[in-house]
């Protein structure tokens, strides 16, 4: 195998009570990639489309997730790597962790799968470093493992993938402002009050369950964040109406993705899932703030291939 | 059916990760209960053996569990319950909530089962309110669900059964020295940082994976508490190396049985639990501490009925 293009799926990180922790892949939203092998050591962003991004290795999270690969491999040679971005850089569903878990898949494959998904999460989380100083793991592990997955410790590292409901469906909507990572950590308080936390931890463990018994009413219920949500909310205009919104409509529960300004709910069914996005739309037409929104399944697989050649 | 007599469980609460949201029931400690319905109303302790405990029934934790059922209830006669405890008052196994489910739960079969399990936690949390200050569902709410069971909210109360692995072991070791419940909330600190935080509900939602799919290893991995251990496990003399010990013995994991003084330990097999009983029991004998040491399977049914009759 020479070349292969791949689907790099949107992911939503935190989910609510899940902060620095949980993450979920989307199946409809999501960036292709093209990476082949090449002689010449070292990797090389040769065409990137869709969003105004750095083409230098060092200067890209794709490069900088590539080079980590390479430098714990045999391989003596190089790939070039081509990303047609359809996550905005921003948007908070992922669009680095798109770039840097799909580049070390691509090559992970390209050279005969010599590591394990656990390396990859590492190597991806170089990616991240990049784009925000922290190398985090809640958007590239459920990039690379699919589903949801819970990043239970970093030191050392341990991704537990859970188990998604058939029918649960994420609505997300992305209000056309900036909300840069470092700014929305900045305004976290480093201290909580132990009984946010007992809260917070409960609501993890229903959520965990919930999951695992296909108990949509339990997710829902568990959809609760405490401690981030109703500071980083403020940072998102309309995110109070939009999320009542969501939740009149039918929507299972509702949060921030990431550290925003995207927002995130899920529920069960499609229809519904189409009706929240009506609903939430409509809070953003009101203000009059330009919006994407995407419905999508929950994707179990994550990366995925859409063809190779030799 | 006029009187039954039942087997009301020990139970060990916050588990490590989980504190004020996780417990269990444990299957071969516990103490035995009669309870009778009379025509006569309220709720009398007519028998109480094992424990120095007050008889009167606004003092005794059942009779104020069984006091709280009855005022919700149409029945208009009363109970006699006997108590034989077992299980000691104060050691960090859920005596009182033994007592205060178990009154519940009997009464409840007796009047034809008009309560949910959720209701009987409500009425059983009473008798924890009078024998600690705090109304907690931790020990009552396993007792009366059996296996492992998440109080995810209080208000509304939600828990919420977890599954327990076939093959999981508790060993609990209770070091005969007093700790005051109340004394070991008091110096507990009412702010954490969000760093111990996130990792507290990475833990919890780890636990709550590896109980779901039976991963003993991640069952391990998770039974970690960075927040309340290292200020309690002060009030217990010989902690550390009751610790060290049960997992240099083949404990998966080892902490505080509810605010202690006990310690409990999980373990993969009966042979490993009596191994690891057998460590435990090792460093209080160098230390000269009596102590009692029990070895059980998880009990996933909660109380039982030991006999009935008209």
């Amino acid at each position: 195998m020479q070349e292969i293009k791949i689907f790099c799926p949107a992911t939503i990180a935190n989910i609510s009570c899940g902060f620095d922790v949980l993450g979920v892949a989307l199946e409809s939203v999501g960036d292709e990639m093209v990476v082949r092998k090449i002689a010449k050591n070292g990797i090389y962003i040769t065409k990137l489309e869709g969003q105004e991004l750095p083409m230098e290795t060092l200067q890209n999270v794709a490069g900088v997730a590539g080079l980590a690969l390479l430098e714990k491999s045999t391989y003596t040679g190089g790939f070039e790597i081509e990303i047609r971005k359809k996550i905005k850089a921003g948007s908070g569903i992922g669009s680095s962790a798109a770039s840097a878990s799909g580049a070390v898949w691509a090559m992970n494959e390209l050279l005969g799968r010599p590591f394990s998904k656990l390396e990859l999460v590492q190597f991806a989380m170089e990616g991240e470093r990049l784009a925000s100083g922290v190398a985090h793991a809640d958007n590239v592990a459920p990039a690379l493992f699919g589903g949801f997955t819970l990043v239970r410790s970093y030191d050392p590292l341990d991704i537990v993938p859970i188990p998604s409901p058939s029918e649960l469906y994420a609505t997300v909507i992305h209000p056309q402002i900036e909300v840069k990572t470092s700014d929305s950590r900045k305004i976290l308080k480093t201290t909580i009050s132990l009984a946010d936390g007992i809260k917070q931890w409960g609501n993890v463990g229903g959520l965990v369950a919930g999951l695992f018994t296909s108990d949509y009413a339990l997710i829902g219920r568990s959809l609760v964040d405490h401690i981030v949500e109703p500071i980083r909310s403020m940072l998102i205009p309309g995110f109070d109406d939009v999320k009542s919104a969501s939740l009149n409509s039918g929507a299972l529960g509702c949060g921030i993705s990431g550290s925003g300004p995207s927002i995130f709910a899920f529920s069960q069914g499609k229809k519904k899932a189409v009706e929240v996005a009506d609903a939430m739309k409509k809070v953003y037409q009101h203000i009059g703030i330009d919006y994407d929104v995407h419905v999508s399944k929950i994707n179990p697989e994550g990366i995925k291939l859409i063809h190779s050649s030799k």
